[in-house]
């Protein structure tokens, strides 16, 4: 989101692109740091509600058109998500994307389309950045909604989901199609197993794991810009 | 899905395009027919797991990579949904979509985002189509998974939903975009409100509705045919 996304364009010096994606929805901001081509792609309004555009149809879209213009050699995917208590997550931890992505609101039980429902697309391996610089490490799982009814729960809890967004998934398939590496920077802003709605949690954290948010990404990309140097 | 398209493919002569979307998974099929410029598309297949590719973020995929590359007047989405038996619908019968389409399955209970997550991404009016044809009309609500938990009911009924698929929503939401006319001709596999469960009534009545849909496919083509040479 754009609150999201504003510190890190300052950080990193990125001009945004008024006409990269024509009339569509998605902004981008571009730049040059410490020898990395760096794009940055927000999903952009939308104009019938007068929000931000959230969930899998927008993350796809963006996806698409920012792959084709861009040609990333990688996709980091940051945002904020859910998580377990009883995992040992805290508000305001930061995870990196592991093993998989999969979607926990995609029920098709007819065999073959039930896998392709939890779709497991691949994470680029984090686990040595995620060493490095003290980050936790989880399966990421995505859906449309803040909720999380029982169906999707039994989905999560079947196949390890451990972080609960809103894009990731749909952001790996997309980049699985290209077979470009991708994985997400995640903060945490509700614990899943608590007392509080999502929405109330997420209202309440929004600052303070944006802040966490944005202190991982700029550690991530000067962790990748000293390993391009090497 | 190719089942369904094949016979529409050989009705109106369309020629495959092998290289329209490049590596990516949709399919193009192309001609004229008095005097329309036909494209057709399908979603294509899902490599990882061998499966053709249903639900939204396909959907959405297709749909930019379609209008990007051919700039239709129009866009018509025809498939198969479910519908309930106690709105009067039937196996095999033909519907329309009318007014606008819902997402029954992205609950966002934050103000804005909550209407947002619902969507109503207008349809093209076809109520003429519809009594010229004899054809049924109503409000098309999409989801990513084939089951109706209450969650996604409560959705479907506050907001008139009548007709539940896995794409059209997705695809009115990339026309709005640019302004493209939509509607969608959705043939009716199961009852939602019957007691057999939505996979076992999609894989015994799929025949059946392809049958029912193709046939609407000619009627409706024709009819606009015949409405552009006036």
């Amino acid at each position: 989101m754009p609150e999201e996304a504003e510190p890190i364009v300052q950080h990193f010096n990125l001009a945004h692109q008024p006409s990269y994606f024509g009339q569509l929805p998605p902004k981008a901001y571009k730049g040059l740091y410490n020898h990395l081509d760096i794009l940055l792609v927000v999903n952009g309004r939308d104009k019938l509600h007068d929000v931000d555009l959230v969930g899998t149809q927008p993350a796809t879209l963006a996806a698409l058109l920012a792959i084709e213009k861009f040609s990333p050699d990688l996709i980091i995917n940051a945002g904020t998500a859910g998580a377990f208590g009883a995992n040992g997550a805290s508000i305001g931890d930061v995870y990196l994307s592991n093993r998989h992505f999969i979607f926990h609101d995609r029920r098709i039980p007819i065999p073959g389309w039930d896998s392709f429902g939890v779709g497991r697309y691949p994470s680029f391996d984090t686990s040595e950045i995620a060493a490095a610089l003290g980050l936790k490490q989880g399966i990421i799982t995505t859906g449309n909604s803040l909720d999380m009814p029982a169906e999707d729960e039994r989905t999560i809890r079947e196949n390890g989901g451990e972080i609960k967004d809103m894009e990731g998934a749909a952001f790996a398939w997309v980049a699985s199609l290209y077979g470009t590496p991708i994985f997400s920077i995640k903060a945490i802003t509700d614990l899943m197993d608590s007392e509080k709605t999502t929405q109330e949690e997420f209202l309440q954290n929004l600052h303070k794991a944006s802040i966490a948010l944005k202190e991982a990404c700029y550690s991530v990309i000067d962790y990748i810009a000293v390993k391009k140097e090497l």
